[in-house]
């Protein structure tokens, strides 16, 4: 096991690193350690420091280092912005950090028919920004959506807020170029809604955390920016009530863009933030938000509030203006911030179920929180089925045996109401041992005849997703 | 190449037989020439006659029934209804076609998540029957879909009239079990709407035209019966003009779930069908269908005329009545039979551009048929970029190489659009040596590379998709 320390201590030999620089140039190769040390973590706790960082500028220099990498079966570790959560960027064997920040081009915009073309380096907020003119949006839009890239949404298969209506970054991938480890150049997909030619290799790529191929290219689907958004927050006298107004929700059409939850925990951290006191009465959060139409977004929010009513809602508050619109997504925004003044450190686990067995889900997870003396604070993506858990011993911090039992418990739970242990954070380092909760033996038996056809010297990110 | 005679002579050994009566028994089985000639053949031209038809019941006598072909190296192939058009279902090397007529429960329909688990030998027609009480439906809406199975239209990546708005099958494929050639059972994806555990291996084996393994059960996502629907065709002095009309309507919201052309020769021969003659004055039709919340689609349909008019239609005509509508859907379902008051045989054609080219493709397809002398009728989904083109020779029937001639120059055409020569009847027998206008050597490769991994003996559909 990966344990906080230099993968490895030897530097790359000279030979190689001459290849390297003739390959990328000098100036786009880093070797020394002080250098390499910000190439080494990601957004999550584990960290370990590579060898090189080279920052390719093309396909064809991709393919090139790549078949050094193969050659001398040193490990190659694509990177985009290095904002994911469980350590699929941390180079933890060592090797070469193939860094993406110089692949950030938009190659096309092709409004008409609503997709683009990007490199993998691209910001998803650049990108964002970018469509805004031509009226359109690229949907996934993880909480690093600001500093995320894109290849690196689609190497974690990113989600989101709007899942609920929008699904995830696979949906809007429609086609890919990758540099297998090889240094074979593939092309998957195609600018067709319609294409049966060949087997469908897209989504083999999407969501592999960089184990299979490099990805140097992305056709992507867009959508036409809703002509209205309207928003609203509504507090319940317990958690049941609100999954159950969201149960009914999602079956409305037009389905809400966005239905996210905090239970009563999020709630009392919300308060210390703010020195106010709603956890008092409310013992949940619900914030909806529509989109689409303008005449159907008035008369659908105007539903909702009313369904809100009917479910017990205490209070609900409808965003009127923009600035209230963005107050109340202040609160969502500022949740993960929040949590910290309860409690300095926490442990989280993303999981997802059907969405319908959220409210079953939450139950359970209470009955861990009291069984293992857990303080327990869950929030997310009520409508897509998405729980963001995060807890901490209530009395005295848990040790690390502790926290994996209450995990086993947490993954017992979902998987009894066939959930995942990994909606849209990854597997990566943290959960590769664990993925046998979800997956049989033949499962993966199968994954890993793919990854060492694929990748028979486990050159590309290896020791991630899956005990080879 | 394979030519129309049966692909072996040779029955299968007494042992095998044997082998095979065990696992499914005797009723399950058959091996006599005349009981053998039905599963020969699809719905396109070609035929082949297989060893043995076994029935199975279970994916465990599938896996049972694969272990026996892969130990022998006996062709296996998968078939549902055998309504494919391109040979996806001949056994074009003999051997055992598995047949899943009695593999045809519905096993769950979940309302409350909107998903449903099938057997793959259930009828797309039968499955739409059984959601239609909980108000739900399966969108992929295949020209077959009153008798097409599940597990055929999933192997084909099966399309349809309403791809515009709902997408094609593997938008709506969110799991699988799958027997590999080994007899391994293994399962895809799951019920979550976000799942990141391990590969995403569903989509490899949608449209992979039973190559790599067989679908012995899938989960599916479902939609909510839309409250109105309404239906209007519009005639146009030219087919320019109705493809501007579908550009600007596919940007519109709610996007119309079907936008259908018909072009000049299609309106001759509905013409001749009908006794009546609009193809004097108009050169193309237009259908076109919303769905949604009422009052909504009122509106849209409302806005449609006024846009259809716009765009320089002659005449719009609205379906006020279920019998108004069902009587335009007439005029399109009866198309395909209507064209052979022309011409009793055609020649026939699936490809699919960016449905923005669709002005363009038609402009290339019209100078085709003038250069080789045809008489060509294209029809289709205009809204999702997908034509289906028929030709034949305007003075003598074309030869085998004055065809393949025609289809070459369709394919260059397609390819100058970054189209794609196969959009949803799949490439089967028929287009597998044209494969590689869409797929460079290194994609090529890369999916022979992932068959030979997958089924080393390759007993799965051999001779199928590309060239090995």
């Amino acid at each position: 096991m990966f344990n906080h320390k230099p993968a490895t201590k030897t530097r790359l030999a000279p030979a190689i690193r001459q290849e390297l620089t003739a390959i990328a140039g000098p100036e786009n190769c880093l070797f020394e350690q002080p250098d390499l040390f910000t190439y080494g973590y990601d957004a999550g706790s584990q960290t370990a420091l590579p060898q090189a960082v080279v920052f390719p500028g093309s396909s064809e220099q991709v393919s090139a280092i790549t078949q050094v990498a193969n050659r001398l079966s040193v490990p190659l570790v694509p990177r985009g912005a290095g904002s994911g959560l469980t350590g699929g960027a941390v180079p933890a064997r060592g090797g070469i950090v193939l860094s993406f920040q110089r692949m950030r081009r938009i190659l096309e915009i092709d409004k008409a028919n609503q997709l683009c073309v990007v490199e993998p380096g691209v910001v998803n907020g650049d990108l964002q920004k970018a469509l805004q003119d031509c009226g359109l949006f690229f949907p996934p839009d993880p909480a690093s959506a600001e500093f995320s890239t894109i290849g690196g949404n689609i190497a974690e298969n990113a989600g989101g807020i709007r899942a609920v209506k929008y699904g995830v970054t696979k949906d809007y991938v429609m086609g890919l170029e990758v540099v297998l480890p090889s240094g074979d150049i593939i092309r998957t997909g195609s600018k067709c809604k319609k294409d049966v030619v060949g087997y469908d290799l897209t989504e083999l790529f999407v969501g592999s955390e960089g184990t299979l191929g490099t990805i140097t290219r992305a056709i992507l689907k867009l959508v036409s920016i809703p002509e209205a958004r309207q928003t609203l927050i509504a507090f319940f006298p317990d958690m049941a009530r609100a999954a159950n107004l969201v149960a009914s929700a999602r079956r409305r059409e037009p389905v809400p863009a966005v239905m996210e939850f905090m239970d009563h925990e999020c709630l009392r951290a919300l308060d210390a933030a703010r020195g106010v006191n709603r956890a008092e009465q409310a013992r949940g959060m619900l914030l909806i938000e529509l989109d689409g139409p303008a005449h159907q977004v008035k008369q659908g929010i105007h539903d909702l509030v009313a369904l809100c009513r009917q479910h017990g809602a205490s209070d609900v508050q409808e965003a009127r203006t923009p600035e209230e619109r963005s107050e109340l997504w202040t609160l969502r925004r500022g949740l993960h911030a929040s949590l910290h003044l309860l409690q300095e450190h926490w442990f989280e686990e993303d999981i997802s179920v059907p969405a319908a067995s959220i409210p079953v889900l939450l139950e359970s997870l209470q009955s861990i929180a009291v069984a293992h003396d857990l303080i327990m604070a869950n929030f997310g993506h009520m409508g897509d089925g998405n729980v963001h858990i995060s807890f901490q011993g209530k009395r005295t911090a848990l040790s690390g045996r502790q926290c994996e039992q209450v995990r086993r418990a947490i993954y017992r739970a979902t998987v009894a109401l066939e959930g995942r242990i990994a909606a849209e954070h990854g597997i990566g380092l943290d959960k590769m041992h664990h993925i046998g909760w979800n997956l049989n033996p033949a499962t993966l038996k199968f994954m890993a005849t793919i990854k060492q056809t694929i990748d028979p010297r486990n050159i590309l990110n290896p020791g991630k997703v899956f005990p080879l």
